[in-house]
């Protein structure tokens, strides 16, 4: 997506262009315990993730041989512009946190071998610190990240039958932002946007999630070809922001 | 399932060629009180949908003079081939519920001109009596019909400012099954699809919602085109079958 | 209860005498999955039953040899003329919900013969559609067709060590509207009747429950014996409606 | 138990007759603040009541002038023979909790004028600190007690409209055991009885509550007569019993 | 309140000198079915403590051959002056009573020789009849008794390996009212104390729990030292209490 | 507390003498929106505070004019060395988790002027990133520097009637560790302790709360004393923390 000097795309309120992601900074090893833990930061969004290994599998996969993975969703009350309220007083968790943790376990499901990961668990917990849009893509990315630290640990132990991961995964937001296909939105670019697409995608550029949602007005065909193509852009740069990282 | 040796697409195990839909029957007025109620069925699928009006508006939204459309997703618990237990005895409403009624809602408040709906709730219940895959699609095209009845019903009480539906919504499925596209899944053919994708779009094929997972593995962007594609021309099919039913 | 040519006790607001039921109608087979499945319906009362069979007996009863037969009862948001919460939204169930369930789970037991029916639990599944009043007395006499199909399906399995069923079971409201008692009340009479008995028998017309309310003011013996009187014909009625259901 | 070759009834295991109530104990003011309390004793159950007067009445009742009254009904852990979980520390309420509380309080309201109490509501909490059978029935009759001293405080305020007690309140348990009626049963009969009945009534023996469940098989309607008479016999001499506390 | 000139404190509004404990009562045997019950009385304030013995431990302790023993402190509804909601109802336990409870756990917990308990665990329920004051360190002080009946108990069915209880617990308040250190605060008192110390010891008066607040400005060290030395003293004597109702 | 060349204490095993607190970081301003925020670390323990200001008071407190101060205390999942479930997931808030957040509350409302605060609100969210003992104090002592920058900002707004703030608060763990009081306990000590101590203060060294526990066994006062005296020092360092922290 090029910007000619004529008839060029304007820059967005943070200067950004319609096809830039945020400032990404993906920080290895933030906990002394966990066995992958990782500070995911797209722009102001902050989020942790800690992967968590335990032997064994939940009870309707045991003695089957196969591992499992799986994610859990939450945010900080104060991670916002304005206190929520915590779900755990409220006693119950709200629908948006629950759809998030099922994308998230899986997304990186998809690039588990279960039978090389043999019977242990891997959980993956997303704490969002600080929200500034992209929340969910930005844990996804890093837990990918957390995840393979994990898997690293578990082969140290000679606990797996082989290599789990098949492969690495991605994910970030693009949307219509004043009539314009725009990547990696932030909060305000997010509250304003006519549609929402999350994309998630494996490092090949092949799509492993697509969520997609009009909030404004239904749109067309050749917009959804445009937002995809903006996404599998994204993505691919998230990857080797994520390879970078492991390689540091 | 033979193939013949001309180069046509071999049906499916129902007998139904890959771009074919279900038997679909919507039947209006099914309950005696709801101001507007639909039973809505996609082959053996089987969902009433109920439309309860109320006056007013949720705490958050009053004095805006704007309406609000919601809807509520839910089994019974032997809609299924094997019994699940209730979430009204579990005491919590599991992730998938919120997430398709969170979705169903979405889809309908697209069309919805809240302006002049008023200050009136439309309420949409989705009991899913039996459940043959689909069960989110048949629900979103049955809800929209429901939904006209009660703005119908509002309408002649003078209740409106005018015409709250700006268009219709249909929803369908599309899968990866055995390695080629096919419309409108049931059971068995969903759970064995490598994809899943949902597409919900307004009467003139735009798009409002799209979810897909890749339950096996990654796909590339030509599949993505000819799986939105099959999608569109299914819904194209059933908002014939929705003003077929008004008509009725 | 004669009715002579003078003298004759008024007609009802729906136009049937005192010992008239309404409509009854009992459609078997009406899910696909269930092991027995049953609309009925008392007048605009709809109610589905599914019987759902299971190896095996809660934990509490393990080794001993003996089956359990459980209900639940729950209605439709919309089944009633202004919606209700949901019972799973709320994340509690309510009082009245309970003690009907548990009333059609005794009264379906007091017919069942545990070690013939080995260790298999059937569990009834009773969804008011609508509600029209009577909600748990048709549940008990469809449900009791329902159980009847579910243990004919253990048999046809050779799962059985006998015949499970003793007996038949049968229920019907009786209530004192306008002074007067009368059989098999509806919404309007239900609502304003100053007593509502429930009587639940079984085929030999003998007592297995019992539940009488005074709702307005006490009521004597003599009242109480012509409500048990006007009660036992309503079962027997019903019971021959049951042996119909069965034959067709 | 011997049965002498006379023709009287052989008399129970704890020695009574089988028209025989255990010994009754009403202790009024057994608590200081509460504005009725009552500490009352069937044999070895001991039920202490309190009931608490607050002005007012719930939100759908504001603004009609009339009163309100409720009952709560509970068990202390080891009020019985083994110990049962907190229902707070469960988190839920069980069926049979809340199925005894609602009888309670229909129960007492039968004898309300509402009218006359104004906006205000009584509330009665029913706590069992032992039992041995007749929890509920004794309940009710000391509720009453607890009631009476409630709406007597509330007339020294000058806070009524009338007399808002129309009548007096009692409530007993009979069964079957051995094939015999019996009157009030304990623990050990009542988990041996074939038939359990409880039954509520006004001060002039009419009926209030009929409650009653065969255990074990149907029972006739010549039972039903044989266990309805005992019931009025035993709420008559309850009645003494009520009023000679408030006499004390 | 006078204050004679002679330099004596003044006594307090109900008489007791600074340093006077209220009326004690410990009844043992109170329930007929509990191990081990006692109705504990510190002046107006009643528990109800009962001591369950059952074989066994939970889950994480199983095989270690130790013992356990825990505590559930509740209020009734009416205990207080006005009625507080049941939290059975609200459906969760509020913070002060979870944290009473452990308090009364850990602190029985001092004075345990798990080896000596063997595979056994005693649950104390300590339920607040009525409240004036001090409900925690009377059921404490309750409590410690019950535990001693438990374990007679279980002596006596030769289920020890050893004697239990290495020493007695005792509970007592004191607070800052009105400026002057007192001791066993009532209501009235510990609602306008300055500062509340809940104290538990063993029979040698060491400290086995301190819990301080300063409710109004915080505190010196010199009001600390006397406010320990007066929870000492009150603890001695209710030791002298326990041992007088364990020779009754 | 000195250390003579002689007879000198040992060190620890982190090497710090007795009394000598861990590394303390008091980081301000670590969220964007927040109107107080403080990353604050004592050692490996790290904990994250943010203050929340909002307009108005609970609804208990309207109209007094008096503001409000509240404090909520949470663990992140993987805080510790094994993963710990979810309140939110478990739908329940524990024991602990309530305890310590009533205690944060409690501390800083001791420092408190509500009417120089007005009719406004400030929560304090204090959730543990990772923790290695000491949680509660180290949470104690950054929330007084959230609660001091948020207050900066009400009086920034305008919004304040006076200085609501009368003093500062440190909070400090004490135990006995082989014997011997350490001050400022991590996980491997705390783990290990005989007795537990935190202690609160404000700025000049006089007591807020001080709750005591012995794990292992009874103390004598002499114990208590040296404990007191240690936790006092303790708190004095880290409120000269929180001015360096505050001036930086």
């Amino acid at each position: 997506m090029t910007s000619p000097a004529t008839d060029q795309p304007p820059t967005r309120a943070d200067g950004r262009a319609a096809d830039e992601l945020r400032e990404v900074r993906i920080t290895r090893g933030w906990l002394d315990h966990a066995e992958g833990s990782v500070l995911v930061e797209f722009g102001a969004t902050r989020v942790l993730v800690a992967a968590s290994v335990s032997e064994g599998v939940p009870r309707w996969r045991r003695g089957t041989g196969l591992g499992w993975v799986t994610a859990e969703y939450a945010m900080l009350p104060r991670a916002t512009h304005t206190r929520s309220d915590r779900e755990s007083v409220k006693g119950r968790i709200g629908g948006r946190t629950q759809e998030i943790s099922r994308l998230i376990g899986r997304s990186l499901r998809a690039v588990i071998d279960y039978k090389a990961l043999g019977e242990n668990t891997i959980q993956l917990d997303c704490d969002v610190l600080q929200a500034d849009g992209g929340t969910r893509t930005a844990a996804i990315t890093g837990a990918w990240v957390a995840l393979h630290d994990a898997c690293t640990h578990l082969s140290g132990l000679g606990a797996l039958a082989g290599e789990p991961l098949t492969g690495s995964v991605q994910a970030v937001s693009v949307g219509i932002v004043d009539g314009r296909p725009a990547l990696d939105l932030n909060y305000a670019e997010d509250s304003t946007a006519e549609v929402d697409l999350n994309v998630v995608t494996d490092g090949e550029g092949r799509f492993i999630e697509v969520q997609g949602t009009a909030e404004g007005r239904p749109f067309d065909r050749a917009m959804m070809d445009a937002l995809l193509d903006l996404a599998v852009v994204g993505c691919g740069r998230l990857a080797e922001r994520q390879r970078a990282a492991l390689e540091a």
